[in-house]
């Protein structure tokens, strides 16, 4: 039985497979099991941060693989401390990290904290968490329920309650009342079409949060670990929010999410908890990512690498203005509007044929979101193959 | 700074840690950042099943680390496809998987298939799901809810509706209505006190489900991956579950959670996903883990080592009948009920000096999951180690 077969009669079909196998990868670079070679401008969704088959993440992995890779967080796991150190560090944030395994399960524990924030002595308790439409915060039931987009909130309920929906960041105020326990926003609406937020309204609304004394939780499980430039996108858009979440590209490749707060004393021993979270394994990948990706931001690696793939973006963009109406995003997390969706599933099914493998993100957004540490080469050859898809169209 | 101030400064308070930082380990050997050396009947909480630092797991992992660890679900992965056939192959039963990141993912995944398996056409929604009092299904907020302990449904509600608690097997039969969309349990309650069901009642509780056509779920999280000398504790019972949830073990280290099922068409492309579930690393593992304890099984070694350590464990008992009132559990998860709290809390502290480190489940049982790799001179070690804990209480 092939690969193929082996999948349909073994994987539950929940998801629309495309008809290729990778078998290996280096840097941006792919190659499927026919030995043809793809330039990865989507690295896993934002996971392969620090590319494919990256060697420090490999070397300091095997070494961990060597030693002890996991013991129950019943005791000092030194990889973890580290970890939580690089990561509440680099942010600057004064805050505290739970490590989870997933976007979905960082999600699960800020939304706990707010929650269990939200019971203050000689209150009512506040649980509502209002959070925006065209948002994604996960497949969890709950996260489920947390993401604004009706189309999702079917089959699985009872959902629970208290999940409150804003057309905007300008439309979150009048929702603000005394039972909500947090504001949860993506700053970039990965899944909802890469669409960044304003800057000035965000700061508004933090500023306003902070007035009413009601957490801003700001989910960056696709706009964290560099991906638009700097280590969170909260310090891009020069907010303080008391939850950050990630997931996706800070573990390299292996599953891992963090919920990072400044709320250090409202969750007890024992208030929640996870097996795998935080073990050796994970927690040693993202230490050596974030060195790798802290070591390229400062010496502007990180800033020319971002620039030469937005150079070639936008190049591309002008030449087919027949076909893009806009292009959107910030840093390493961008797309470019196509004037059909028809067209949009068009462009990535040639884009693969041609060896480059791109995105769809909302219902007409071309999404790119290029491992960090893509080389020129590979750009200019990603480039080169979208348009060859281009000429095809 | 130290790891322990680190540790302190960065990590959220969730976990009671006991102050000891491992940072080596061999099969069931561990030892200490001051260079102690202890045995380890826990492997982390039933996860490193088949020991630490295992040479064929770390070759495999380095192997696939070097030539590619994650891509998106979008395409086809082949250990993905691998560890599916071998997970279902093994389990003998006709189902599919889904892969997530941990055990409480496996089940929010196999709650949502039984809700959506609930919708059928022409009846009313069936939603309810069944779990039991004493249970542990997870800490993400709709398994926390699924959880039966009165003292974990606090601080983090609304809760979603349509769980109910049953004290026990055979009080679950009144409670089945025309809402009930699954029932929910584990085979032996790990964290509820490694308390086995009585095998007739639960041949008994099959058949009358699939009479009433609801689907039984076994939360497999901790009974799996040979943990009770069959793959699936559900072998070992002689039952057909509609849903099967795997974790800890199945990965031998590295976060991977699994929903497996009859239920093939229940989900569509779209209704589920994860980012990181079923990437090459963690499917990899997962496809070295079963090889592994496979070949265990058919050579016999599984066998004897659950007979080694259950002698051993009996001699233990009935030395120390003063102290302990009965011995429970299955295979390789089992324990000792322990006359008093504070005397099982005296035992962990003192073994732990001692060189042996074990787990406290429920109230008063002394719980011991060892790697299933265990050696005949480790198990010996251990409860020598045991011994002398037991002299000075």
């Amino acid at each position: 039985m092939n690969i193929k077969e082996m999948d349909k009669k073994y994987v539950l079909p929940t998801y629309a497979r495309a008809d290729i196998e990778f078998v290996k990868g280096k840097n941006a670079t792919l190659f499927d099991s026919e030995g043809k070679k793809y330039i990865d401008f989507t690295s896993g969704i934002g996971v392969v941060s620090v590319g494919h088959a990256n060697e420090r993440v490999s070397k300091a992995l095997c070494e961990q693989l060597a030693s002890v890779t996991h013991t129950s967080n019943l005791y000092y796991i030194a990889p973890q401390a580290q970890a939580a150190q690089k990561v509440v560090g680099t942010s600057g944030y004064d805050m505290q990290c739970f490590f989870a395994n997933s976007g979905a399960e960082a999600n699960e524990g800020a939304i706990k904290i707010a929650r269990k924030h939200g019971e203050r002595d000689g209150e009512i308790k506040r649980y509502k968490i209002i959070t925006l439409n065209h948002s994604f915060h996960g497949r969890t039931i709950t996260t489920v329920k947390a993401t604004g987009q009706e189309a999702m909130h079917n089959y699985f309920g009872p959902f629970p309650d208290g999940f409150v929906y804003a057309d905007g960041i300008d439309e979150i105020e009048p929702l603000l009342d005394d039972h909500t326990a947090a504001v949860m926003i993506e700053l970039i609406q990965g899944e909802g079409g890469v669409e960044p937020q304003d800057k000035e309204k965000v700061q508004a609304l933090a500023k306003l949060l902070k007035e009413r004394e009601i957490p801003l939780i700001v989910d960056e499980v696709q706009t964290g670990a560099y991906r638009i430039g700097e280590f969170t996108a909260s310090q891009a858009y020069e907010i303080s929010p008391e939850i950050i979440t990630l997931a996706k590209g800070i573990g390299g490749g292996v599953p891992v999410g963090i919920v990072m707060t400044t709320l250090k004393n409202v969750l007890s021993a024992g208030d929640h908890g996870s097996t795998f979270g935080g073990n050796y394994l994970s927690s040693r990948a993202v230490c050596e990512v974030v060195d790798i990706l802290n070591e390229k931001k400062q010496s502007g690696d990180l800033e020319i690498t971002s620039l030469m793939f937005n150079q070639s973006l936008e190049k591309f963009y002008n030449a087919n203005k027949d076909i893009f109406t806009q292009k959107v995003g910030i840093g390493m997390m961008c797309g470019l509007r196509v004037k059909d969706a028809d067209t949009l599933t068009n462009i990535i099914n040639l884009a693969k044929e041609n060896g480059v493998i791109v995105l769809k993100a909302g219902r007409n957004t071309l999404r790119f979101l290029p491992p960090l540490t893509i080389t020129k080469e590979e750009i200019d050859e990603g480039f080169s193959a979208l348009n060859s898809a281009m000429s095809q169209l």
